[in-house]
This record gives C-alpha cells, structure tokens and sequence, in this order.
C-alpha cells in the first residue's frame, strides 16, 4: 500500500514534527486536527485542516471534528469494491490511507488526582474511532498509535515506498490492543465510582470483566525455564507491594519466582504493625515462610527467623515491615539469600547490602500503609485453563473484641501474644497449614500437607530434628480441626494454647481435648485458606 | 433527564420491537438504521431513518452511516454550554437523548469458525462509537446497550418521566464494559493469528496486555467466607477444562474450592493417555493429590488411588481421564466426595453416582484431548499485588529419547514405567514436591515443603504410618536435588530409582549416592516448579 494521504491527530505529540516532516518530503498529503495542526504548520510543514475536508467546523470545544462521512468514508472505504469506490467518488470523499493518532491522556489524568468533570473530558471519542475504523481496514489503510513506531513506518516508506501487510496487520492488532486497554481503564475507573464520583468502597464483580496490565519487564523465563514469563502492572495501583517496589542493588533481574516470594514476603510482614507489634522479618522458600519472627530490632527478628530452618533460608527472600539497620545488614549478607524487600534502609546498611553483587534489594519507599491496602487493587484472581476465580483480596484481620475463649483456661497474657502472632503468620503459608510460635518467633511452621494432622506432625518433627523445644509454644491453624488428632499431636510436643477458626462438627470433641491437656483454646470465627 | 429522541441501531433484536414501541407511545422520537428501521416500521412504529438526519446516506453497505457530526453533535452536546447549545442551532443540529445500540456479533462469527474476511466485517465501528459518546456524555444522555436494561429504563420513564442520573451513570459504565471486552476481544484474536489469518504457535507477551471473561456464576464466597467470590471464562476456549465442563448432577453449586481443585484434577488425569497409558484416577484436596494410580479399569485406579491416603481423601475431588463405570461409581459413593469429573460416564454409572445428592457429577463431554492442550488458553496467570505474572502454561512433557541415565545401572522395564508416571504426577503437585511410585500408583507424595528433604522424608514416614511399603518404589523429583540428603532417605525408605530434571552444581555428588546405593538415575532436563 503506497499512501497518498496521512491524517495526523495526537494528544501525546513526541516526534511528530520529524515523524510529518518526513512523511511531507515523501509526497504525502498531511491533514490534521487542532492542537497538531498548529503545531505542524509552526514548523512549516504544509497542512490541510481536516474541517477543510470535511467541510464541517470543530465544534463544541473539539468534541466532534473528525466524526464524519467524509472522513470515516475516506478510511472504511474497501479498495477492491466497486460499490465502495462509486460512493467515494459520488460524495466526493477523498482516500486517507495513513492514520497517525494517539489518544486523550485518560490515565494520566485519573493518576493525578483530577476531578470526575476533568477525567470525563479526557475519554477520547473521535481518536479511538479512527483508530478503531483503520485497523479493521487493515487491508488498505496503515493505523499507527505509536510513536516507536514512526521509524519503522518511515524505513519502509523510504525503501519500497510502502507499507507492507505484515506492517499494517501488525499496527492494526497493536491498535485494538490500545483501544481495549484505554476502555478497559475507563470501565475500571467508572467501576471505582459512585454517580456522585464517590470511591466505593467494594468493587462489583461484573460481568464481563476485563482486566488490564502494563508488561513491567519481560522476564528470563517462567517458573521453569521452558516457559516463557512477563511481570505486568495494574495501572493505578499505590500501596506498598512488589508490583512497584524500586531496585536499589542487583545486577540479576529478578526471576518469576523471586516476583511471586516477594509478594509472599511482603504480604506477610505488613501484616505487622511495626511501632505496636515490632518488627517482622519473613523469609520466604517456595512460596511459603521458612521462618517468622519479630523483634525490637531488624537484626533480632531475623536472627530469630532464621534460627528455624537455616537450610530452607538458603537462597531465599527476606522481607522486613520496617527500616534495616546496618546490624541487620552485616549478619544477612553473611548467607546468600535472593532477594531482600523494605519500606527503607540505613544508608550504612545499603553499602553492606551493595557489597554482595547478586542480592536484589528493593524498597517500597518507606510504605507500610497497612490502612491503605486493597484500595486500588481489591481483586485477587486464581487460574483455572480456560477461565478465572475472582476474589475479595483476604485482607481481614482478627478483631480481638470477638475472640472466644473456648476451654476452661484463658491464655495467659504471654500465650495471647504468641497466638495473635501466629495466627496472623499461618494466614500466609498455603493449606493445610499450621504454625507453632513461642515468644514472637513462627518456631515451627506447617506446610500444604493434604490433611491437617500431617502438617501438624510434619512441622513439630522437624523442629526437633533442628533441636527447637517446642514446650510452652502455642498453636495456630488457619481452618478447623475436623477432628481431635491434631491436638493430640500438639500437646505431645508441649503446645499450651491453640487458636483456630472453630466450626466443626466436631467442635466440641476438640474442645474437650484440649480441656483434656490442660491447654487454652480460642476461636477466630475467621477461615484463611490459602491455596 | 426526560427524553425526547432515541436513536436505536440493535444487531441483537431481542425484545427492541416491543421496547421501541413503548418508547414510542411515551412521546419519544425514533431515528434508526438499516435492519433495525426496517424491523420497526413493520411493526407499525414511526421511525425517522438516521440518512433523514444527517442528510447522507448511508454507504459503503452499511460501514458509514451513523458517524456524522450531525448524529455524534446531538449525542456529545453539553446541554449545560452556551458554546454547545450555540453550535446545535447554528448547524441544525437535533439533540438525541436516548440511545439503545449493540454491537456487531463479533465473538459469535469467531466462534463459528467464520472465514478472516467475514470475522473482519464483524468488527463494529458505528455501534462503540455511539456507545462510547453517550456514555461519555452521561450526564446528559443515556445509552443502553443490554436488552436486560430495556425494563428498567421504561419502568423509570413511565414512574417518573425522566432516566435517572444515578440508571444513567449505571449505564454508562456498562457500556464502556461492553466496549472494552469487545475490543479485547478483538485484540485476543488478532494476535493468535497472523496477517495471512493463520494460527499462531506462539503468542505475544504483549504490553498492554488486557484480558476478558465472561462470568459463569457468581460463588457462595471466595476462598474464605469473608470473600465475596465468582467464576469466569474465557470466550473462545475449546480444550476440555472445568471452565467447559457440564454439571449431570448435584444440587449444591460449585464452590471456589471445588473449582481450583477440579482443575487441578483434570489437568493431572489428562496427562495420561487412556488407551495406551491406562485409566487414571486422581483425588485432589487443597490443591494438591492425596492420591493417583493408572488402572486397567477406572475401578482398579480408583482402589489403588484411595489406599494410600483415605483419611485425606475424605471430602475430595475425584478425577477420571475415562469412562467411569458402575463398578467404580459403587466404590465411590460408599464414601463422602465433593465432586467427581470425568470425560464420560456409563449410564448406570451415573445412576449410582445420582443417589448422592451432593455429590456434583462433571463431564467434559467425551473430551480428552490431550494434543488440543493449550491452544486457544495459552498462559498460566499468577497473581501478584498490583499486578499479575504471566507464563506460558507447563504442557511439556517428558521426551523419551531425551531421557538421560546417569548411574552406573539402567532402570529396569519396571522401573521406567513407574518413573515415567511419576514425574508426570509430581507436575501437579505444590512444590518442593517427590513423589514415589510403585505398580502404577503414587505411593507417597511429598508436598509443598521449604526444603526438598523434608517432602521426601513427611512422604514417607506417612507412608509408614498408613502400612504402605516402599521397598521396590521408584521417586521422582520435580526439580534437582541440591545435595545427597534426599537421595539417602529415599534410600533407606527402599527406593531403587530415581527421575529428576538434574542439573544441580552438585550433580555428581547426587549420581555417586545413588550409584553407591545401587540406584538408577534419569535426568529429564525439564523441571516442574509449581507454586
């Protein structure tokens, strides 16, 4: 296809005096639109206003310019139909063959806070209908929305005079993709909102849904190197989490399973409010903690996280809820870990951290902001082939006014701390899971087993093989006991205190049981799951 | 806002003669299109044809005809702006007020299987355009694009004369809803094809990437009862899946559990080729097999399956990759079981399975389709705060001339039958995973732990526990030992080979254990992480 005609009308205006300059030298007719308009012929670029073509003016402070016969016939026109020639020529519509255009900035405009009259303004009309009208002309009409793409356009013309089908099949497929993406983003956005403009405080789980990602980076592979991997965006998201932490150390780029650990890790220690409950550090294997523990200092939580499972911490993440020290720093560069994620770092312990060549250290820029999340991104989504389940985001806590002490003993003061602790750490760790805590520190944690005595059995064996005693340790479960084994299990190895959900049929054999070990028991009324 | 013109252009006729009338009777002015116009005025209802309007007729057999400034004018008007009021007088233009429009029938001609060409013409340009003007312009207008919505809207005019700004607002999100899964959609298809219109092998991580579903069915809750929960599908998937399948019995809904664990049921029995591997049968919970075993019959599968973990099977999900029969059926409803899924089911199999009133009965229609795995749902997602990782799905299977023996002795005929079916089980399993083989039957199975010696050590102490002898079983790894540890547990469990994907630093450390114990060794060189 050898263009005659290019129409040019952009929001985002990056090379496209170069980009129009060349296509003029070309011999292409340039028509244009408002804003561009003015800037081409500032540059002396010749220009046909598109009102011109139109014979029609830009009215209502650039609502309806290019929604037009005249236009729209000039792009849809199929080049190889009679019928569609005869029309062009009768109503004297003129062929455009080249379609430059970007859209309003939508996104720009809700990221900075603009109000919904603003925000309305910038959904574009016109731009995504000639976009739209292009790529489905494909055949004969080149689309291109993007401005990394003039060089390409510009190389082609100049060595064959055309823009080939490949070329035009590839503009079109990246021009729907743009059009989806800026609705995807507006129907989000509307979705956020009341009529009234108001942000709502739970998001429908509407169908369709559509949901839309930035690509972050293209990653070496996936979590196997023969599949291929992407790490991608929400667009308006701004709570603390991996997706937009920042890299201060790490020459390695980080791998799909770092990505999915640090998300682990990084969950799981903002569960912790750092001026009331301490600092928490998590280290993460697996998906999965390998160790938890707080402390009054960076360097005594991961102490005593590590202390659990040192083998499982090698080649691990380490995530804190607070600032790391250079203390802190000193004794985790002493092993290899992966990655390391933080609101902040002591300028000292960033030169600790920096001196180990391979050790990715990322910072969510001193977030914490436990109140904030969810907020932007309250979905979470698990794949099945062919489909997805869509989620509320599990970001409820324990409220401590509905507790219920359920044996004939109450936790003691020490008990109830290590119970709230745990519980809030076995959330975390995948189904069936248990955890076994003892002063602030997850001493022995129970993984995915398929039943829940196992992961009970499981974890307290391998505790003693460390050498940990778990007598006097308390005991979380993040789902029922459907039966009395599991604290069997647990007073053999000296577990006073137990907090889990409740509601089993068997509840009250459970009860009995601990009432039996001479244990305290308490109920969550709340399930976590976690698969 | 009280209506005087509506502007209807349906490609879904459903119920629109009726509502159009309706409207009609209400006073309101009806400009039209093409088929819709013709509809109507059969149907005796006064309708202004849109060319009557603008004052340009329709062309290019129908691919202009609405987008003209004098319809967009009358749709995108502010009618609180002097400059926009101005400008509908000057240039005679007529307000419209009400629009009911959908769109081209895009994902039904794809689904058809219609030829590039026709799938081209089914993109809609006039339709979103409108759509995305009058939803843009809420405030003022109200767009309709759903036949569900055709009550509410007449029962608001008739009540109160008037479209609410709260139904507007309503309708305005869904429509720019509509209009973006109708372009993902677009942009879906576009990118799994080439520009000659052939499929592609491979599909582009694209950036933006924007996915659409539709809903299947809104859940109970999600993962937990504190989250609101739902189930959606892709549009264009044809592989057998559980997002497909079809529910022959059960009166209770499927949970969001059930679902995660169906999939990951029917992806571990699809690994398995009936005919030339043998019947499979696999029972999942939480996400994870509590046991698998190939069978000449689904019966013989079914017993071997259940031995080695009954007290986890209780409650779980049942899988076949072939018809189940009555026999099995009886065996299976002697116990309690959330759902069963299967390709088909004889007739008095499912008889049996009936008189379990819970027990949700799934097929996928016959479809085993093994090769077909992949091809229209090519990536895995991961979910990430802010964001998502992508990946391409883990289809790859084991290469038997690619298989590797490392050790001094080769596996026997035995040997590399249980090994080949064990690491095709190990796949499924949540990682660090092992998992041991003997006859056909996953006899233990590691999951999900921090460090791989510890999933081959839990796996096997609970074989113990249940009475199941290791002695004569093969292990299969999905990822490679780091050290010997795991290589001498196994070992002293009575392990005689082993399969893993090698490439540790401490390959040979880990061949000389086995080599020292009489083992024989496979290295795939393909690695199974699954988190």
């Amino acid at each position: 296809m050898r263009p005659a005609r290019a129409l040019i009308s952009v929001s985002d205006k990056t090379n496209i005096v170069e980009f129009a300059k060349e296509l003029s030298r070309l011999g292409i007719e340039i028509i244009s639109t408002g804003g561009t308009a003015k800037l081409l012929k500032g540059a002396g670029i010749p220009v046909r206003e598109i009102s011109e073509l139109t014979g029609f003016p830009e009215i209502m402070e650039g609502r309806v310019k290019t929604l037009h016969p005249k236009v729209h016939g000039g792009i849809l026109a199929r080049r190889d139909k009679d019928e569609h020639l005869r029309a062009m020529k009768e109503l004297e519509i003129e062929p455009i063959d080249l379609l430059v255009i970007n859209l309003y900035p939508f996104k720009e405009t809700v990221a900075k806070g603009a109000d919904l009259e603003e925000i309305i303004e910038n959904i574009d009309i016109g731009g995504p209908t000639m976009v739209r009208a292009a790529a489905k002309n494909y055949k004969f009409v080149a689309i291109v929305t993007d401005p990394a793409d003039y060089d390409r356009v510009l190389k082609e013309l100049k060595e064959t005079g055309e823009i080939s089908l490949k070329t035009r099949f590839y503009l079109a497929r990246k021009a729907f993709n743009l059009t989806a993406h800026y609705d995807a983003l507006i129907a989000d956005y509307l979705y956020s909102i009341d009529e009234e403009g108001k942000p709502l405080a739970c998001r429908e789980l509407r169908s369709p849904l559509t949901v839309t990602f930035e690509k972050v980076q293209d990653l070496r592979y996936g979590e196997n190197p023969h599949q291929r991997g992407a790490f991608y965006r929400e667009v308006f998201v701004k709570e603390p989490c991996v997706t937009r932490a920042r890299k201060l150390h790490g020459e390695k780029e980080l791998s799909f399973n770092n990505i999915y650990d640090l998300d682990g890790a990084l969950n799981l220690v903002l569960e912790f409010e750092p001026e009331t409950e301490g600092v928490a550090c998590a280290i993460i294997k697996h998906a999965n903690p390998c160790g938890v523990a707080l402390g009054k200092t960076p360097q005594e939580a991961y102490e005593k996280a590590l202390k659990v499972d040192p083998i499982s911490a090698f080649g691990g993440i380490i995530a804190f809820n607070a600032k790391v020290t250079k203390e802190a720093a000193e004794l985790i560069t002493e092993r290899f870990y992966e990655c390391i994620i933080a609101p902040e770092y002591d300028e000292e312990a960033l030169e600790v951290l920096k001196r180990k060549k391979n050790l990715r250290v990322l910072t969510t820029d001193g977030l914490t902001g436990i109140e904030k999340r969810g907020a932007d991104s309250p979905f979470d989504y698990r794949r099945v082939v062919g489909g997805l389940l869509v989620q509320d985001r599990d970001l409820v806590t324990v409220d401590p006014e509905k507790l219920k002490v359920v044996t004939d003993r109450e936790p003691t003061e020490k008990e109830w701390k290590d119970l709230l602790f745990a519980f809030k750490v076995v959330k975390w760790v995948k189904s069936n899971s248990v955890v076994y805590a003892k002063d602030g520190v997850a001493v022995a944690i129970g993984v995915g087993q398929t039943s829940r005595v196992d992961s009970a059995r499981c974890a307290a064996e391998k505790a003693q093989m460390v050498g940990i005693d778990l007598n006097g340790s308390v005991l979380a479960s993040e789902a029922f006991f459907p039966f009395r084994d599991s604290v069997d299990e647990a007073a053999k190895v000296g577990v006073t205190a137990i907090i889990q959900p409740g509601g089993s049929i068997r509840d009250k054999e459970v009860i009995e049981a601990a009432n039996e070990h001479g244990m305290a028991m308490v109920f969550t009324g709340i399930r976590h799951f976690r698969h």
